[in-house]
C-alpha cells in the first residue's frame, strides 16, 4: 500500500480516528491501537491544561507512532477558531489543526464562509490546516488555494452512520484535488470506509462508529482491515459496473452435444 | 472470527471464490491462494476428463486447505442439472454441488422452478447442494425444507459488479434462514463484500471482480481483508443509522465563558 | 397517453387500486373514483356472499368504468388458490383473477412454485390470470409461457412503502416481457409510481399508500397525476443521466470582453 | 394546492423553468406554456439589448402569467455577479435575479463564498435575490440571514439528470428554512420533481430534462403533472416507510375453516 504524505509527514495508515464518545479511556486507547491509526484527533476542550483530569487524557494517547491532531470543535466563528487553534498549539505543542466550525448544535454541519476565512488566517500563522467541510467541490478548491494541507469533506452528518451520502460530490472533489482528501463524518461501517478508499479517497476519519460499537476494540480492527482492503482494491484496479450479466463460468456446451 | 460450518465441514474463510475469467491458470492459482479461500467453485465443463488440457486445470487448485465445489453452470433444466451433478461427482470425487440453472444466456438469472426440483432430487441422491438463486425469501425457505446445505442468493446479475441491489430481500433471507446464506453474484468491490458480511451473511462468493481486476492477486487479498472486516464488524456489533447528527467531540464551552 | 390492453380489455388509466385498509367504505369509494382507476382488486374474503355486510361492500365499487379484480389473498398453496379463484368467479361473475399466494404471514412474499402451478391450472380453466410475484425475470417468462395475461412483480414488500427496491430486475422484466408488466406492492408515494411508469412499466397497483394517507381522496388524485406524468414522460422520451454537468444556459462571455 | 409566495408575489405553479438548450424558440415557448410555469429564468447573455436577434428571444416569453427571472450564469465572482444583475435589471425591467456564480466550467458548481457576498450586496441594492447554491444547510441559513427571497439548492450537478443526490441535506434545508426552498439542477425526470415536492420543497426548477426530451412540450406537461402530484401528496400526508410487510387485504381465513 502506498504511503500517504500530508504536509511532509508520512503515514502508513489511512485510517484516522477520534477520541470522543468512548466509554472509558482505557478502551479508547486499546481501540486506537487496534485501529493502527497514526493520526488521532482530540477536542481542545478535553486537553484543557488547567484541568488535570482532562489533561491526563493525553497520557492515553502518547505512543511514538501517533500524531495528535487537535480540533476546534465547538467554535462558531473564524475568530473563535483562530483563537482555539492558538490555544491548542500552545497546549499540545503541534501546529497541526483540524478546523471545525459548526454554528448549529443540531446537525453540527460546518460553516463554509467562516471555515475558509479561518483557514486562510491559520495558514498565514504557520498552521498545518485540515478543514472539516461540506462535500462542496468549489469550497475544496478555494481551501486548497488558501494553502490547507488536506480537505476533510463529510460523507453524512456527524454521528449519523449513514455512509457516503455525498458520493457524487466526493467523486468530483477527489478528481480535482491537489491536496489529500480525507472523508470525515458519516462513516458508520467498515464497508463505508472501504468504499471511500475504493473511490480514491486518501484517508478516512472514523470516530463514532468505533466508539459506540458493541466491542470498540474489535470494531477498530475491522475498520483497519476495511481501509486496507479498499485502498488495495483501488491500487489493484477495480473493474467497472455493468448493466448486463457476464458469465463467470464458460457455458457448458457438452450437455447439448 | 467465528468459523463457518456447512454440512459438517468447517471453514476458516468466509470468502468463496470462482475460477472463471482469469487470464491464465497461474494467476488464478495465485489469486485463490491470496484470497485465503477454502471453497472454490469450478464449472464442470472445465474439468472434462476426456480433455487433458482442461482436466489439468484442476492441478492448479490442489491445495490441502481448498475444497472444490463443482457447479452446473450451463444447464437449463432440472434434468440436465442432475445429470451434470452426477458427472461432476464421478469426475471430481465430491458430492458437493453448486446448483446453477439459468436458461437465459443474456442475464444468466437462475430458474426458481427447475432449481427447487433439481435440489430436491439431488438431496435424495446424497448430494450436498448449494443452490444459486434469486434473492427470493420464499424460495429460500422451500429449498431449506428440501434439504439444501446452504442458499446462495444473488446480489445483482452475474458479472455486473453492481453490489447488493437485492439488499431488502437479503435481509429477510438472512433473518429467516436456518442454513448458511452465501451471497453470490454481483459483488464487484471489497466494500460490497464487507457490507454483505455486516448484514450477517455467512459468506460471499466472488469471481469476476477478482479475475478481471488490474491485479487479480492483490484484489483477492483486498477481498480477503474486506470479508474479514465485515465479519468482525458484525460480531463486534455495529451501531444503527441516525437521521440526526451526534457530536463525536463534546462541545467546547470554555470559549464562551 | 396510449391505452393499455390486457386480455382484450382496454384501460384508459394505468393506475390500478386496491380496497384494503381504508377507514370506511365511503372514503374508499371516493378515493377510488378520484384515482380514475378502472381496475380495482378486492380480496375474496370481503365479498363472501354468505355475509350480507361483506357482500354489500361490492355496492361501493359498482361503477360502469370499473372492472373488479378479485384476488386470492390469504391462500398458501396452488390448490387453495385454484379453489379460491373458482369461488370468486362464481361470486363476482368475472373470470379475471389476481393470483396471490403468500405462505408467510410476516412479509407476505409470494411463492414462486405454487404461483406458477396455480397460474397454469387457472389458465386451463379459462381464467384471465394476473399473478403477483417476486421481481424474478425468469419466473416472469415462465408465467408468460403458461399463458398469464400480465405479470405483477413487486417493488418492495407489501405495505412497506419503500418504492422500487427491485429496480434492476424490474428493468429486465420490462425489457423481456411480451405481456403487460404491472408493478405491485411497495409503491408508497406518487414519485415511486411515476418512476415505475418512466421505466416503461405498463401500470402500477397502489393500495396502502392511498388508504392510510392523511387524506386518501387527495392522495388518490395525486397518484392519478403521477402515473399520468410518468407515462407521458416515458412516451415523450426521457434524456439519460450524465456524470458531468451540462450548462442549461450558455455561458456569459461578454463580461470578459 | 396551496399557493406559493416569494417576496410578496404569488404563484399558482410550483414548477419553474429555464430557457436553455431548446432546439428552437417556438418549441421553447410551447413547452413553457405546457408546463404552466409562472417563473422562467433567462440567461442575461441571451437578452443582450445590443443584439436584436437575442433580444427578440424575449418576445417568445411575454405572457401575462409569466414572470421573467434573469440569471447571472457565466459570472465567476461576486463583483461580476453584481454588475450582471444591474445590467439585467436595466435590460429587463425587473429587480428579481437568480444569482449563479460558478467559476468552474466543467461541473458548473456554485461558489459559496462569492454567492453569499454577492447576495448580501444585491439585497442592499434592492434586488429580490434567489441564489443557486450547493445543498449546504449552513450556507442556506446565512443567505436567509442576508435577506434572500428564497434559496435554490442543487439536487445534482446541472444537466446531469441524476435526481436528488443531495437528499439528506435537502431534508435538513427544508426543515430549517424560513424562506422558500426551490430545488434546482439535477432534476431529470418527473419522478424526481415529484419526490422533491413530497419532501416538502416549495418549488423545483427544471430546464435540461424538458429541453432535450424527445418531445419537450409533452415532457413539460408531464413535469407539470408530477409537481402537482408531489405537492398534493405532501399536503395529503404521506405514510412512512416500513421495514416489514403490512397486508393490504385482510387474510382469507375461511378456506381453513
Amino acid at each position: 500500500m502506498q504511503q500517504l504524505t500530508i504536509a511532509g509527514t508520512t503515514f502508513n495508515s489511512r485510517l484516522f480516528t477520534g477520541t470522543g464518545k468512548f466509554g472509558d479511556a482505557a478502551t479508547m486507547e486499546a481501540a486506537i491501537l487496534a485501529s493502527g491509526s497514526e493520526l488521532v484527533t482530540v477536542a481542545l476542550k478535553r486537553i484543557d491544561p488547567k484541568d488535570p483530569e482532562r489533561h491526563d487524557m493525553l497520557a492515553w494517547l502518547r505512543h511514538p507512532h501517533i500524531r495528535l491532531l487537535p480540533n476546534t470543535s465547538g467554535v462558531r466563528t473564524a475568530g473563535e477558531a483562530v483563537f482555539a487553534a492558538q490555544l491548542a498549539r500552545e497546549a499540545m505543542g503541534t501546529n497541526w489543526i483540524k478546523l471545525e466550525i459548526h454554528p448549529d448544535p443540531r446537525y453540527l454541519l460546518p460553516d463554509p464562509i467562516e471555515t475558509l476565512q479561518a483557514a486562510a488566517e491559520l495558514v498565514k500563522l504557520g498552521f498545518v490546516v485540515l478543514p472539516y467541510i461540506h462535500a462542496d467541490p468549489v469550497l475544496c478548491k478555494r481551501l486548497e488555494e488558501a494553502g490547507v494541507a488536506a480537505v476533510m469533506p463529510l460523507g453524512a452528518p456527524i454521528g449519523s452512520n449513514r455512509g457516503l451520502r455525498t458520493q457524487d460530490f466526493l467523486e468530483i472533489i477527489i478528481a480535482q484535488s491537489k491536496v489529500p482528501v480525507i472523508i470525515d463524518a458519516g462513516i458508520g461501517a467498515p464497508s463505508h470506509a472501504a468504499m471511500a478508499m475504493e473511490m480514491g479517497a486518501d484517508a478516512v476519519l472514523v470516530n463514532t462508529a468505533i466508539a459506540v460499537a458493541g466491542n470498540p476494540v474489535n470494531m477498530a480492527a475491522a475498520f483497519r482491515e476495511a481501509v486496507s482492503a479498499g485502498r488495495h482494491a483501488f491500487e489493484a484496479g477495480l473493474p467497472g459496473e455493468s448493466r448486463q450479466a457476464h458469465a463467470s463460468s464458460p457455458l457448458l456446451a457438452f450437455l447439448d452435444e
